[in-house]
C-alpha cells in the first residue's frame, strides 16, 4: 500500500449510523491525518468529527484524497446497485480502492477491468497476500522489540490498546508502529494480514511477515495487534500461530472488568488472571519465553470508583501494573513495558 | 465417503520406493481389508505385502476395486501424462479418485468432466470440505469418549500411536474409531478433514465436525490423530484449534525418545515432559479439562535395552505410564485410559 494515502471514507446512508464504526470511526480515531472527507449524499454539507461530508466523489476531488476506503459493512452477498456506482465513480476518478468486506472487490470481474483501464489498485483487507507459508526464523532476528496484545476473550478491546501504547510511544519520540492483524487495524494501518482468513498452516508465517514487515517500516517498537484468545473455544488457533509467529518480547494483558465467562457462555468461566498470565508465559516461543508486563483493563461497564477498584483488584491478583488506557491514558501501562523498551530510549 | 472402498493403490513406477509409503504403506498396514490390489506396471506379478500388484486397471478389475487411490507422491506441479492416463482409465473403468496431491484432481477440468460422464466421484484427501464453520458447542455433547493424540514435536508418530490404540481397542470389542485429521489419516481411514488446510478461523471448527462424524459413524471411543505440537513454532496453531475443537476427554502424549530440541533446532529445547504434560492439561478446553494419561514413546533410534531404559525414565519423569506401543504393543497404553473407558466396558 502506498505509504501517504489520503482516505475518502465511503460512508452513504450509514454515517449517522451507531453502527457505522469500528472502521471508519477507527481510521479517524487514530489515523486522522489519513482523512480528508467522508461521502454520505444525505449529510452534504454537515462534517463528522471535524472532516466534511460530500455527496458525490467528484466534490470530494478537491481534497485530494488518494484512496476511497468502503468504510461500513454493507447486508447481503452482493453490493447493492447504488455502492456499486460508488465504487467505479472512484475508480474512474483515479482513486485506490481499499474495502474490508466479506465480498472481494478484487474478485468481481467488472471493478477488476474498470481499476486496470484507470491504473487504482482494488485491496481487499481480509484477503491472504499471495506466497505466505510457515516462518522461516526471521521473527527472531529482527531489531525492533515487538509487544503483543493478548487476552481473557475476544472483542475486548485488543487492537484498541495496541494503538494507545503505539500513540504513546510515537508521543515520547519513538519510532513506534502498530502491526495490524484483522481487517480493521489493516483500514487504520494501511497495510497488515488478517491472520484469521490465512490457511492454518500459515497463521504463523503471516504474523511473522508482520513483524519483519513493521520493523522493515522503521519500527523500533512494534505493538502487535492481538487476535482472538488462547482460551476461546473457536478462535484460540489463531491466537497461538499469533503469538508464537509474532515472538513478542512481551505482552499487555486485556480483560474486560467484570467479564466472567469466555463470550458471555457459562461453560467457560475465565480463570483467576494471573492464571491467565501464567498461561501465556508458559505457552511463549521457546526461544524467547516472553512475560506479561501489564494488564489493560477495559472498564467501560463501570463507574469511575468502580473502575478504580476493578484496577486495583486486577493489580493484586496479578502483581502487575493495571490501567485502562482509553479512560486514564496509556502512561501507566507504557510505563511499564520500560524493561523493555528502555535500551531503545 | 462410501462404507465399504476397496483400493486398487496406484503406484506406478515407485511401488519398490521406500520413500513410497507413507499414504500406501499406512493403508496397507492399518486397514488391509480395504486393499485389493497394487498398480505397478514394473512389477507385473509380483506381491506386495500379500497383495497381487498389476499391470493396468483393466487387470484389476476381476478383484472389485471400487476406488483409486494415488499412493504416492509425484513431483512438480501437474501430474505426469502418464499419471494422467492412469488417472482417467480408473475414472472410464467406473472407479472414485483419491488424491493426497497437493495438486487437486477434482480442479482438474478434464477429470471433472470424464467423472461426470462416467457418474464417479473426485476426493481430494487435502481440500477442505465446503461450509465449515467456527464451532457451535456439538463437540461437547456427544456420547462418545475422544482420546487425542498430542506431542513434544511434528513427525514423532502421532497418527499411528492413534490408529495402535484404536485397534488395541476394536481387539477389545469395542466400537472405535480412529479419527483423521490429516491426508494420510484419511486415505486410511477413508474420511476426515485435513485441518491444517482449513481457513484458519475454522481449525476448531473442522475438528469438531470430525468428532461429530466419528460419533455418528458409531464410535464409542474416539481416538483423534493429533497434528503438530504446542511447541512448535509453525504449527501450534493448528494444534490448539485441534485441541479445543476436538474437545477431547483425555490426551496421549508423545514423544520421540531421546529428541532434545523441536524440530531438530536447538534454539527450540524441549522441556522436560512433565512440564508438556503440564502444558497440554491447563490449556485443555475450559468446560472440559482434560488430562494426559499415557506417554507414547518412540524408540526406534533405540536398541531394546535402551528403548527399555527411556520408557523407565520417562515414567519417573511424568508419572504415567509409558511404552512404545507400536513396538512393545498397545496393551499398557491402552490400560492407562481404562478410567475414560471404563463407562463404556
Amino acid at each position: 500500500m502506498p505509504a501517504a494515502r489520503k482516505l475518502l471514507i465511503l460512508a452513504e446512508g450509514f454515517s449517522g449510523d451507531p453502527h457505522f464504526g469500528k472502521t471508519a470511526r477507527g481510521v479517524i480515531r487514530y489515523r486522522p491525518d489519513d482523512v480528508v472527507a467522508l461521502l454520505d449524499s444525505q449529510r452534504v454539507g454537515e462534517t463528522q468529527d471535524g472532516f466534511p461530508i460530500v455527496g458525490t466523489v467528484a466534490d470530494a476531488l478537491p481534497l485530494e484524497p488518494t484512496t476511497a476506503l468502503v468504510g461500513v459493512a454493507t447486508q447481503g452477498g452482493r453490493f447493492p446497485q447504488a455502492w456499486r456506482e460508488l465504487l467505479k465513480d472512484s475508480i474512474v476518478a483515479g482513486l485506490d480502492l481499499e474495502s474490508g468486506l466479506h465480498e472481494f472487490v478484487s474478485d468481481d470481474p467488472e471493478l477488476v477491468e474498470l481499476a486496470a483501464a484507470h491504473g487504482v489498485e482494488l485491496r481487499d483487507l481480509r484477503k491472504p497476500p499471495p506466497g505466505l507459508d510457515v516462518p522461516t526464523g526471521t521473527n527472531l532476528t529482527q531489531a525492533a522489540t515487538s509487544i503483543l496484545t493478548v487476552g481473557s476473550d475476544c472483542a475486548i478491546g485488543k487492537m484498541t490498546v495496541s494503538l494507545e501504547l503505539d500513540r504513546e510511544a510515537r508521543r515520547r519520540g519513538l519510532r513506534s508502529e502498530f502491526v495490524p492483524t484483522g481487517q480493521t487495524g489493516i483500514a487504520i494501518a494501511g497495510w497488515g494480514i488478517s491472520v484469521d482468513a490465512v490457511i492454518a498452516d500459515f497463521i504463523a508465517g503471516a504474523a511473522e511477515q508482520l513483524v519483519v514487515d513493521g520493523a522493515a517500516r522503521g519500527g523500533e517498537v512494534l505493538f502487535v495487534e492481538g487476535q482472538g484468545s488462547l482460551l476461546h473455544p473457536a478462535y484460540s488457533g489463531v491466537t497461538l500461530g499469533l503469538i508464537h509467529g509474532s515472538a513478542p518480547h512481551g505482552y499487555v494483558l486485556c480483560h474486560l472488568a467484570g467479564e466472567r465467562y469466555v463470550d458471555g457462555d457459562d461453560r467457560f468461566p475465565i480463570p483467576p488472571l494471573h492464571e491467565v498470565v501464567s498461561l501465556h508465559e508458559q505457552i511463549s516461543l521457546l526461544p524467547r519465553r516472553a512475560k506479561v508486563h501489564a494488564v489493560a483493563l477495559n472498564t467501560r461497564q463501570l463507574d469511575e470508583a468502580a473502575a478504580r477498584q476493578a484496577i486495583a483488584e486486577a493489580e493484586a491478583d496479578t502483581g502487575l501494573p493495571t490501567d485502562d488506557p482509553v479512560r486514564f491514558g496509556a502512561e501507566k501501562l507504557f510505563d511499564a513495558l520500560g524493561p523493555l523498551i528502555a535500551g531503545i530510549n
